[in-house]
């Protein structure tokens, strides 16, 4: 497993009104400290639009990095107080197959 | 919101055992039917370490497009044979922000 990528979905579950709260928390978190740890390659966060879930997917070079980086203390004090009002359910994968569209449609 | 590329987060829990059965379906589902709608862009399909889930993670040109697909037929006999031993919380998501590693290390 520790020679491949390692992708991260992370589903956070809120209360719509605090939606947008709990994405700034992320955004600084990860602006201030988790894109700059050994290992990221990069994430990207999503709003759901019925505004009941926000989550981060992300790709790390591999498990031990992801894992060093929760270690790291600095991005506590925003994820502590983003769970104090939204639930949190992380995801460990490796991807198993990528799918393209049609592509007779545009060449 | 029509204007916007869609994505979809799309959790399926499953027992571990059953994982890879979960994962072939949604390979034939995808394969036969889903990539050949109007409107799809690309979609990665991905297994979690635990064997717990398998997420589709998905990019559509318009929620338009995806309720579209929904209700065509082809893909039901699959996924009603996964909802048979699977779980399923589907996520209609906009992009907030994406993140990259830091470049000085690269440049």
């Amino acid at each position: 497993m520790s020679s491949k990528v390692l992708t991260l979905i992370n589903v956070f579950t809120v209360a719509p009104e605090r939606q947008m709260e709990l994405v700034h928390l992320l955004v600084r978190a990860t602006n201030e400290s988790v894109r700059h740890a050994p290992g990221f390659i990069s994430s990207t966060l999503h709003r759901s639009l019925d505004g009941t879930k926000v989550t981060m997917y992300a790709q790390w070079r591999s498990r031990e990095d992801y894992e060093a980086m929760r270690k790291n203390p600095a991005p506590l004090p925003y994820l502590e107080r983003a769970f104090t009002f939204a639930k949190f359910e992380p995801g460990l994968y490796e991807v198993v197959e990528t799918f393209s569209a049609d592509k007779e449609l545009i060449s």
